[in-house]
């Protein structure tokens, strides 16, 4: 039985996202590949993967409800056909971040760093969605994917520059920037 | 590679636990076996294995910092020679739970229905270890194992009590109470 929560990324030579530039900011990279693969976990990484991470969409974490209730209202779907540019951003924590408790990993990732409100500010043009991967046993903790029109591109490396000089990013000791591009239909037959 | 904090627990014919009760709270219970065995993930469940859960040691999701530590000054390690018996409850909390916000969630979890104050009241009697597995894509949310001595089993019964009636419980929408025996060496040469 599939979990529908669960999504697999893969490094492949063929899929509808080709990967523009695969980036270690911190730690270790991925292998190059020509495209991205998004599929549900019951379908195996194609052959020809060099490198496949699965993350599930759980609940939320630190969020309040006041907060999400301004996110909610704020944010943009996934899909959007103007959203041509996506980003997927695998990260790991290190021990000293998860041997934390709630309120102080609370008090980094809001009250100190701003995570949410930093978001915020480039809602609706960022659309994002948040796959944990921790619990599960990967390389990484979580696999961030955002989605964005061209226009919006430089609005986005502002806000991952913004994310990475916080005091959240110290506990960081792996991080990937993969920038994609969508492969359209009309581009396909060009 | 095994994950060292993955723990597998199954329902089997032979094991270092022998099954005393297997009750269902709410919802449906688990097939009844003889025994419990506790192994890594690596190990496959036996073959005579009539059910078999997994769940991951993970940092925790609600215990601020001043609540870890009056909880560590107190507690008692598992694997005391004198707690012979020992409970798994498998909890799974429903969909309404899952989508509140994590303050609406810790409000629920503490300020209202007490949940850690009411598990010192038991400490060092009671010793106890998370399990989760929510994300990992089981049947259940949480594994929770606890083990204490023969003279503790009527607090550990009024431990539960109290909590399968606060609000919190009011989400819970499945629940197996295994009660457990330790078969040690000298007895299993009588």
């Amino acid at each position: 039985m599939e979990n529908p929560a669960i999504t697999r990324f893969s490094g492949v030579a063929e899929g509808e996202w080709c990967i523009v530039q695969s980036q270690a900011i911190c730690g270790d990279g991925l292998a190059q590949a020509p495209c991205l693969a998004m599929t549900g976990a019951a379908t195996a990484p194609a052959a020809d993967a060099v490198w496949s991470l699965t993350g599930v969409s759980s609940n939320i974490r630190y969020t309040t409800a006041t907060e999400r209730s301004r996110l909610t209202s704020a944010q943009a779907p996934l899909g959007r056909p103007e959203a041509r540019l996506a980003a997927l951003i695998p990260i790991r924590k290190n021990a000293a971040w998860w041997e934390l408790a709630q309120d102080e990993r609370r008090q980094i990732f809001e009250e100190r760093s701003r995570h949410i409100r930093i978001g915020m500010d480039y809602l609706p043009a960022i659309a994002r969605k948040l796959h944990h991967c921790r619990d599960t046993g990967g390389p990484f903790d979580f696999l961030t994917w955002f989605e964005f029109a061209p226009e919006a591109e430089s609005d986005f490396n502002k806000m991952v520059d913004r994310l990475r000089v916080t005091e959240e990013w110290r506990y960081v000791e792996r991080e990937v920037d993969i920038r994609l591009k969508q492969l359209n239909s009309r581009d396909a037959t060009l």
